[in-house]
């Protein structure tokens, strides 16, 4: 900081003589006049008029230079201020039970309060790109999905790089791992670290609080973070963040040369212990510190010994307390009690507390005093507050915003976006090729969130174990009980929606009872982006994430008959799936009516077929897709048969989870299925027809993109187009065998 | 290129121009000083040689200067982090004494830097509370979309009281009144001015611009405004705020008593006159002024006579220039190069204009220094330039962002947010009734958005005309293109959606054939709000805002016959629905198959139910609804016939369009039109059934409400609670007779 201000004061002196000299030039200027204006005196009295004018055009002038000259000299003295400011914040340890609010931020804040523009107190500088480090730890399913709204609400105001350091479990490494990959935010940095290599440091202690062991991992950052990293922001997973967190940065600036952490004072009356009757909360300075917002000096604490320091202090009062009931905050306020000057103590704004009986009303006047919600009440939303509207509002801002907006630069900040390669793969576009937006989206990366609901499964031992594999978007979430009910097995679920669809659907699924109890099923959110449905890519998303040696590759709108799952995995046996490249082929029919009395029983499906109450799949208006299936073979085969590839053929099949992935260039309605079975058979995986499954399409409306496709000639011609690129692609990578389904192609 | 290079140049030279100017008021300031400026004027006159020398010798010592000068602006800005704005635009308007980066706000801009918040500078203060005026001209459809983004950036930084002051023709002065109406945003006034009574006042000037003459009326604001207004905002429709309003408000304060205009320059050649080939412009100083932003100061323009000003500078042009080509914006810069003492010049941040040609990347350095973005190019959003991604991104954040977020009060300000009488209901809620969330939704107001596309119907003279109401959601827009080929009239449409989702539509309407060449449709978004789909509440809205003598209430997953628009009218002729209280029924059938050859005759029809491809409508699950429609008799009937109401009664009828509402207190599934006809009744409509009507639904999936519905007891309990209030209001409403319906419900 010294360094700094003395910079800054070089320069700014600097100026000032530079304004002086401009000021001497201008009298030297002057006196060079006058020289002559001498002689010329007489002349004057002619004109009084011209010397009014001028006299006002002159003083006018004036004004605007000493103005110029007020304003330079204004801005020294300011910055002057700022580097005579006496190191402050140590008020903690001056006066105990003094409040924050006597503090200087707060001194700056209320001044500046009068303009209206408490959200910028004077606090120590930020460098311009500065990069920020942010700590938190994060495990399991929900605290994944909670995380994702603080990242939102930091990166919403941020304007400096981040580097987001995650202590995760195996869960939650996997779900923000891959989140932030596909996320791509330019200037941030995300680093991973196991929770579970760090349990024994905190396993013997003792936690009644719900947060369980994570709750106490905070305490051994010291030794999970990188060892170089001076200093980080802690933050729990339950903070809005309504301000630039380079305000909060800043405030390290502040720390006296002991000081090592910084803290909001607690806002409820916990740790004064008079909650209730022999309530006896762990020993605190007054109302004790909040742990859910913490500027960690990790550095000084290293040197401090915090390692050996909070265990000492863990242990002394465990002897009497038995077991914390806050996790960390119980022992990061013992240890503050014991020493005081170690803490900087934060202006309340930077973590209002919503928790029950709290006093963080007492806390803000203005809507722009507040920086960091903390919904630290389990009612979490729900919790009663005179502003809660207005802290619901601000959260639910982030909560439903759209991720894909906060990709955006840092102007002047050196950022390593999107790759490369990609860059490259953009330039070389032609916005004039009529199939550019086809080619653009396909190489949009979409952000991917992973098991965004509880997710728990182990596949059976046996090997035989099938995952239903499908996508879907909104308008098809009626369909999911329907499948649950078909399909007891595990299912892997993509599902194309914006980020506040994925709120509607999570609501959804947390209030339908068949959904909520089935914990092996993985909901996978590809988050929207660009005019197409890319449903390759999304099936992919699907399939990459189920965990089985088998997939059945479905589509929503169809529901198995009951018991396939158990059917396919004694198939999957029978055809010694394990050693063979076979594709499973499970017959499709349709109905075109809604309330259908779902067959029981091949016998009973035949039968129906033959009172036209079902049909098979697209009989009416794409016979092609399903013919090479042989329906009239299947009614009365009872082993499986192989049939042979035709063009245009998109049977639902069971394969090994290893298979081909589907082809992404195909986007929106059309060819999707076609070219992913087209592959399967290029790469020599056997068709066989099971002849006792058998699954069915329930009627909906038509989605827009066929909508669109009926009415779009250029979609026609552009999946033309990619059809013959991906022909072209197949020889390369299946030499002349794959000859014959360019031939194929061309007889249709 | 060239023509940029020639812009430069000319700058240059005005320039230098500028600087030998400001040269001789230094050097006159410093003999001002040295109390000798009385003997110097004249002698200029006097001595030419003199004068040539004296010049020689200054000009030199004047580059000197401006060179040390450009120099210190360098350093300066550089160790801020900054780079100094393009002297060029500066200098060519520091005559004027304007300067925008001698400002003190951007002297304090760069200072703020260095601290990284470039977004608070420390401009003049705003008091708290302080009322904000904000005034647009806005007329049609399109505009009355695009001004509400507009406003949702203001509101989204806003921190004080805002009045927005709308010039409206009669369509958006109809649809911005009952959204404000309906928003109810906290400490926001609206007022609106009629456009159509301040068109004499500029009718009279030729305008090439495509704003037409709509264009041309911020001219008159001194006039349309209250006269005790002294201070306001103009912006046009198509901006977009980064940062709180009150900065720009602030800026009133820095304006010099002489000053009675902000404006930013403009940020094309536009007025350099060298775009083309005889290019030529409107008088403008420089590159002129672009009137996308302004401060008004209408007070001091009013006494200046601005009313007259600007008409004798607007006539004096015309005889040479013809008529306008940026409508008001060629009046404003020619009166400004006249009257230049009167602009205070804005730094150019307060109008990023993203035209083409734009020189706007000179203008920002940091994200921060974006505080209104301005999209005045043709091409809107598809505009080219280095960082549109990121305007774009700032642009969708608004663009469906959620309103109702913004309904939030501001601490400390005085508001009258929602009426007293709401406030008291919604305290009388029981939070512990069991139907405390019907109760609480019944009060929510939803925010409306008439008229939310191109709308252009005008009644058939002769009465008879009808408007088919219905009410959707997303899940049903694949209907809307059948709808309006089997309706040829005119069609009122309520859509309950989130803001995003009003996009999609949007999109969706535009991209179709069918949609956008039909004008006679009226599209109400009703947004999204709380749990339940207040549908009777959405229906109203489709009610309430047709323009015809009469209504057809129907689903909107309904088909109705071909013909039926003109049946039913002369239908409403040989009824004589004028003078009698009739409800007439258009008997409803289903279909479950998607692929249905809808019957083109009554007779088709009918052996289509023979056949049991169609069924009468809800057959299968709920006969009561329409059984009394007597379907038997239909058949064979060839006149109307009267039918008698019976308990759960629901038919689809035409009635006139003074008919009682839907009750809101159902929402969601269940009971919202069985209560319509109930009332119609009550109301001693006679119902009278078309004999040569039908209508036809088509399936499709569930809706969500239904199956909470299904899955949820407390939800049938409530419904129950509801009908019996809802009795207990008949009888109140329409005494003993009214008592015939809770018999009939008791007896069900």
């Amino acid at each position: 900081m010294n360094l700094l201000c003395r910079g800054r004061l070089k320069l700014l002196v600097a100026s000032l003589t530079a304004v002086v000299l401009l000021t001497w030039l201008y009298l030297l200027a002057g006196n060079l006049e006058n020289g002559r204006s001498l002689l010329l005196a007489p002349c004057l009295a002619d004109t009084p008029a011209a010397q009014v004018l001028e006299r006002s055009v002159l003083e006018s002038r004036v004004r605007e230079v000493e103005e110029e000259n007020r304003q330079i000299r204004l801005q020294l003295s300011q910055s002057q201020g700022t580097a005579a400011q006496p190191p402050d914040g140590n008020y903690a340890n001056q006066q105990w039970g003094a409040s924050a609010d006597t503090g200087p931020e707060d001194g700056d804040n209320t001044a500046e309060e009068k303009n209206n523009h408490t959200e910028c107190p004077r606090s120590p500088p930020v460098q311009k790109c500065e990069l920020i480090h942010v700590a938190c730890v994060c495990a399991g399913h929900n605290a994944s999905r909670d995380v994702v709204t603080l990242v939102k609400s930091v990166l919403f105001h941020r304007r400096n790089p981040l580097h987001f350091h995650f202590i995760t479990d195996t869960v939650a490494h996997r779900i923000l791992s891959s989140l932030f990959q596909s996320w791509m935010v330019p200037s941030v940095q995300v680093s991973f670290y196991d929770a579970d290599e760090l349990k024994s440091e905190v396993s013997w202690i003792p936690n009644k609080h719900y947060s369980g062991i994570y709750g106490l991992m905070k305490l051994t950052l010291t030794k999970a973070l990188p060892s170089d990293l001076t200093k980080v922001i802690v933050l729990d997973t339950d903070i809005t963040f309504a301000t630039d967190i380079a305000e909060l940065w800043g405030i390290f600036r502040k720390f006296t040369d002991k000081q090592v952490i910084g803290l909001v004072e607690n806002q409820s009356d916990w740790y004064l212990g008079n909650l209730w009757k022999n309530h006896k909360p762990w020993p605190a300075l007054g109302r004790g510190f909040n742990t859910g917002v913490i500027l960690l000096y990790l550095e000084r604490l290293r040197r401090l010994g915090w390692e050996q320091m909070w265990r000492l202090t863990a242990e002394k009062e465990l002897m009497s307390m038995l077991s914390t009931s806050l996790a960390d905050q119980d022992i990061f306020n013992a240890f503050i009690k014991q020493n005081p000057v170690l803490v900087h103590q934060l202006p309340c704004f930077w973590n209002v507390q919503l928790s029950d009986h709290t006093r963080s009303e007492q806390c803000y006047t203005e809507v722009s005093d507040l920086k960091v919600i903390h919904w630290n009440s389990p009612k979490k939303l729900r919790v009663k507050n005179k502003h809660v509207e207005f802290f619901r509002n601000l959260y639910l801002t982030f909560l439903e915003y759209d991720g894909n907006l906060l990709r955006r630069e840092l102007f002047g900040c050196p950022s390593q976006a999107s790759p490369e390669s990609v860059k490259a793969a953009l330039e070389d576009l032609d916005e004039d090729d009529q199939c550019y937006d086809f080619r653009r989206e396909r190489l949009t990366v979409h952000r991917v969130h992973l098991y965004f609901l509880q997710y728990e499964y182990t596949p059976a031992e046996d090997d035989t174990d099938i995952t239903l594999v499908a996508q879907l978007s909104m308008d098809r979430l009626q369909m999911l009980e329907a499948i649950c009910k078909h399909w007891e097995g595990p299912i892997s679920l993509a599902l194309y929606m914006s980020d506040a669809e994925a709120q509607q659907f999570l609501r959804y699924a947390q209030a339908s009872e068949v959904l909520k109890n089935r914990k092996n099923v993985g909901y996978h959110i590809v988050y929207k982006e660009g005019q197409f449905y890319p449903v390759n890519l999304v099936r992919n998303v699907a399939l990459r994430n189920a965990n089985t040696p088998y997939v059945f590759l479905t589509d929503v709108d169809f529901l198995p008959m009951y018991g396939l799952y158990e059917y396919l995995r004694r198939s999957v046996v029978q055809l010694d799936m394990a050693h063979t490249k076979k594709a499973l082929v499970v017959p499709a029919f349709e109905t075109l009516r809604y309330r259908l009395s779902f067959p029981k029983s091949k016998a009973e499906l035949l039968s129906m077929l033959d009172m036209g109450t079902l049909y098979t799949f697209r009989y009416h208006v794409w016979p092609k897709g399903h013919a090479p299936t042989d329906y009239a073979k299947w009614r009365t085969a009872t082993t499986p048969y192989r049939v042979e590839w035709e063009a245009d053929f998109e049977p639902y099949v069971v394969v090994r989870r290893d298979c081909p992935e589907y082809d992404q260039r195909f986007v929106g309605f059309g060819w999707n299925k076609v070219s992913h079975v087209l592959e399967l058979d290029a790469q020599e995986y056997d068709l066989m027809v099971l002849p006792n499954a058998f699954m069915i399409h329930m009627p909906h409306a038509p989605s827009f993109d066929i909508s669109k496709f009926r009415s779009s000639s250029s979609y026609r011609n552009c999946l033309n187009t990619l059809k013959d690129e991906f022909h072209q692609d197949l020889s390369r990578k299946y030499g002349s065998a794959a000859l014959k389904y360019l031939t194929a192609q061309r007889n249709i």
